[in-house]
């Protein structure tokens, strides 16, 4: 359904007090940029807050700045659509750590210079302080839902752990509770890659280049490559490259991108140092890595939920191997323990761990009958 | 069972004849280095060859000459093992693109330079190639048996398809008859890495350091990383590290291996640039990409067996996630369809893909029995 861009409002807020941080700091000048779509009614209690994944950003259905491409989920958001913003005022806010507007690492420190690897180490919980931050300065005490995929679930569920006030509905999409072994290993390859890089100088890039992901592009790239095969599923892959030559009948033998697999995961690697920063993207998989929502509260994940009163729904993927759908079962029984109303489902998809982010009808209703009613 | 090394004869042999290559060429002055256990019986019957994996080499019982480690495969090969020296002439060549002593990009071209990326792109076949050369110096006309696991399968299969009468048995453990995409994505990502590191200088990058592995090690040390976790299984990870921190009781908020799988992964990239070469990994990674036993045979993995007298024997472990099951059971399939004997069975095993490598009880009875007789 092809539409015109929505009218979004996009805009930054400035932090009058500065943000406590699970570190032990406090972050001063703290920048959040956002977007709006659709009207907040006169009380307050149509405001549905969307949290971007690792690399998503505000522009959730307003065209990028930078690649001009459509918003990340237009296929969800939009006038009559699953997320309706003819119903509901949807918000949705670059993280804390991120490159797109909010304050990260190359935001200017107190002493005019960018943070660098100065930048504190955030939480999943941080950049949740930073969202309630934003709903206290637009006068939403309570969402009438929190919506997340991947990383944004995992903000959802922070949410509602440590704000259980601010939220009536949490929905989580293809997210876990803490990150595994293996995604840590994944996120580990990708910040060496990044540091192995030597203009990635120790963080200090940005004289030369300024703000925007210059600097250790071809670390950053690979980092992408070796993360964008995890997004994938095997049989997806299978269905969509398998050993299909790219533009040409045969083998080279040589070191091009014979495969067609190869060109598409050079071509990721190479679009996303054009929009993405590569301290930010060592900060936020940091970020990710410490997230262990039962660890925060006493080693039990239930007891993350007991001052819960909100609404949950939990949907994984079948093909998901980056947060598989055992993940959000042990979510679903944490909520069961701790007497929370949750639906939990998994979805078949072909997409792998992207499925929430592309064309998979089932979830639109899942979505639109959790939202609506 | 804690016994002195194997008495190894280690040696090179350097071809006669030119190695005619699947790309075209033809490699003159190749060498192989590599070792035997064993006495070879005098109706030269006895001889099994054993094919080494991407990283693998020929030191398959005998210390490693940079590491000291013990050979890789110590468990399953010596005197009374399941594959019995005190029965059987074991042979191990260092595969050809190799840097353990075999022809490969740090060797010498004619011009009295290495290689490097003048190396012609070489093929599992071509591997195999140089393996039959061996052979035939060696006075071996057919092979008791031929075995390797994930690209020794690759040349154990090739071996059959492409010189049926030089192997009465092939026994293939982890492997597989193609790159999937998957596979092709994972290598693109660490030659990308290697690729990447300023000092890979277009694969040249010897004068200075000789033969060895050194150069681009930063990028190297990152492929080895990525490529590590999908030797392993995401359960086996879990067990092996879980969330567990190294060394500290808290996170340190920063970006030190603050996780023992982090630790893991960095020292597994550091040890690996001790002994490789960069190059050498560009090209058997390509190698193994361009492996298709269907598509060298027409299309049809059956035909690739349409000459083969051999018995057969595949072996897949339940938690390999990079060759898994379906990849042998296809095989076993075609070998059904061309009239081959075949036994063929999964095991379970945590180690993932690593599987054939450990401590599998189950694989030791599984090779002795289908050997042995």
């Amino acid at each position: 359904m092809a539409t015109a861009p929505l009218l979004a409002s996009s805009t930054v807020l400035d932090l009058a007090q500065p943000l406590p941080l699970d570190g032990g700091q406090q972050l001063d000048g703290v920048r959040i940029a956002y977007e709006t779509y659709g009207t907040l009614a006169a009380d307050r209690s149509n405001a549905i807050l969307i949290c971007h994944a690792l690399t998503g950003d505000q522009h959730v259905a307003s065209p990028h700045p930078i690649t001009g491409k459509p918003g990340w989920w237009v296929r969800m958001v939009g006038p009559g659509k699953p997320i309706d913003t003819d119903r509901f005022f949807v918000i949705c806010a670059n993280v804390l750590g991120s490159c797109m507007g909010s304050t990260g690492p190359a935001s200017l420190a107190p002493d005019g210079k960018p943070w660098g690897m100065r930048f504190p180490v955030i939480t999943v919980r941080d950049m949740v302080r930073a969202h309630v931050a934003l709903l206290d300065a637009l006068g939403i005490d309570c969402l009438h839902a929190v919506v997340g995929g991947s990383m944004g679930g995992m903000q959802a569920l922070s949410l509602a752990a440590n704000f259980p006030e601010r939220a009536a509905a949490v929905l989580v999409l293809a997210s876990t509770a803490r990150h595994s072994a293996q995604n840590i290993a994944f996120h580990e390859v990708g910040r060496q890659a990044i540091m192995a890089d030597p203009k990635w100088k120790d963080g200090d890039y940005y004289g030369s280049a300024g703000q925007g992901g210059k600097g250790p592009e071809k670390g950053l790239a690979v980092a992408r490559m070796a993360a964008h095969i995890t997004y994938l599923s095997e049989e997806g892959m299978h269905d969509k490259f398998g050993r299909n030559l790219q533009d040409r009948s045969e083998k080279t033998f040589g070191f091009d991108a014979d495969f067609q697999v190869e060109s598409y995961l050079r071509y990721q690697g190479l679009s996303f140092i054009e929009r993405f920063d590569a301290n930010s993207y060592l900060y936020i998989t940091r970020a990710m890595d410490y997230f262990d929502l039962a660890e925060e509260h006493g080693g039990r994940l239930a007891d993350a939920f007991a001052n819960s009163t909100a609404r949950f729904c939990l949907v994984s993927f079948d093909t998901d191997w980056l947060y598989p759908t055992p993940e959000s079962r042990s979510i679903a029984h944490a909520l069961n323990a701790a007497g929370c109303p949750v639906s939990f489902m998994e979805l078949s998809a072909p997409f792998g761990h992207d499925s929430f982010l592309l064309e998979v009808p089932a979830l639109d209703g899942v979505i639109k009958g959790f939202l609506g009613a």
